[in-house]
């Protein structure tokens, strides 16, 4: 068979990814290193199928393929080279990297996989270690093999360790103390999830610059986590529920 | 962002892969298990760009995301179950198994990576434990992160193991003995590739209704491989070299 003339190919969203995090900064890099962030896939129609996961089960992680939508761009705009934060101003080849800014925005993931359960008519598998955007497209979903896919020998370049964790304690006003008690009624992991989500803070080179008094904002699930730095701790000033479009 | 409306997704081919596996049998499953099958990743006008490879020299292994370009269908063609060959006539569920017949026809593969070069102006990265086909379209390379990808400790469920090597010894008849020696010139591995690809079979449940007496081929390269079952032994009688358009 000559390929040579299947140059572009159609993929079809099978699913949608439903996580805390609401926008980009913030959401940790690379999957496993974060606590609390659990969330799902929803299988969208037609593949929204029982019989599609049959033998999942016996899987403890999945891998998700799925688009950056936020960061398509048209192929014109493609350039050949990216700059990892975790290297500051160094750029990097973008093969180089698991930027979103590539030829073909997608993004490879290994999540914890917890089974799956239909909930008002929809087909949706429970995850853990989420490091996706909320609705986020989920273009595949396959077995983590650890014969094939687990190579501890490998060597990883610049990213060889996992990012270092950023030494800082968080803490939580009171006022923040008080609104995460009715939070965690909802969502009992949201305070491990903002604690790692901060102390693994993405972000480690923007502390040089910043004014320690001005505050800072992540959004988890329909909250607006308010943050500062004060004497080498982050305090969590407060989470304010915003409504969400549904 | 909204993003229910993102439900199509077009995506470039970046490259194509040159490999030793002309057809699909004979492709072991799963990279990392046979010795000698190395190929190369052509990148693509406009994608053929050397920085997009700066600092890929520092990793031993690449993700390839691809097309089972053998594999497409329409969507109404999708069937949410598959017969993976490793459990015979037993169905799983698509999401279960690495299948390429998926809603997207997608591929993954962890590759040995080994540099790249520059050949008549082509931009080809040098790759090691290829399970893909010749032709194959590819749609974007990632570095490997053991500290995100390699999950040791992940449960596999009914692939948890390693294909069991198949205990057959090969071996070369005298025909098959001298057109090796010419052809090793060219492919010094060629001899181990076969004698893996062959010992590695991939469909060991195939053996127990085949008649002795047939012979069977696998194509490698340019050569038409021919072997026979004599004797609990697999006997590689020939290796014609076919003359293959280019």
């Amino acid at each position: 068979m000559n390929t040579s003339d299947l140059n572009a190919f159609h993929l079809h969203r099978i699913g949608t990814v439903h996580s805390p995090f609401k926008e980009k900064f913030g959401i940790p890099r690379q999957s496993g290193l974060i606590e609390g962030n659990i969330g799902q896939i929803e299988l969208l129609p037609p593949w929204d199928r029982q019989e599609a996961l049959q033998g999942l089960d016996g899987f403890s992680h999945i891998w998700v393929v799925f688009i950056f939508h936020e960061a398509l761009k048209p192929v014109e705009a493609w350039r050949p080279t990216v700059r990892p934060p975790r290297l500051g101003a160094k750029r990097q080849g973008v093969f180089a990297t698991r930027s979103p800014y590539r030829p073909n925005a997608i993004g490879l993931s290994v999540l914890g996989y917890h089974g799956w359960r239909k909930e008002n008519g929809k087909l949706l598998l429970e995850v853990s270690g989420l490091d996706l955007l909320d609705q986020t497209p989920v273009i595949d979903i396959k077995p983590y093999l650890p014969y094939a896919d687990s190579l501890p020998q490998a060597s990883g370049g610049f990213a060889a360790e996992a990012p270092q964790s950023d030494p800082l304690k968080v803490v939580f006003s009171e006022l923040a103390q008080a609104q995460l008690q009715p939070a965690q009624q909802r969502y009992p992991q949201l305070r491990r999830l903002i604690e790692t989500c901060l102390t693994h803070n993405p972000r480690p080179a923007y502390f040089g610059s910043i004014d320690k008094r001005e505050h800072f904002g992540i959004k988890l699930y329909e909250f607006d986590v308010q943050w500062q730095l004060e004497a080498e701790r982050i305090v969590v000033l407060s989470l304010f529920a915003e409504s969400l479009p549904e």
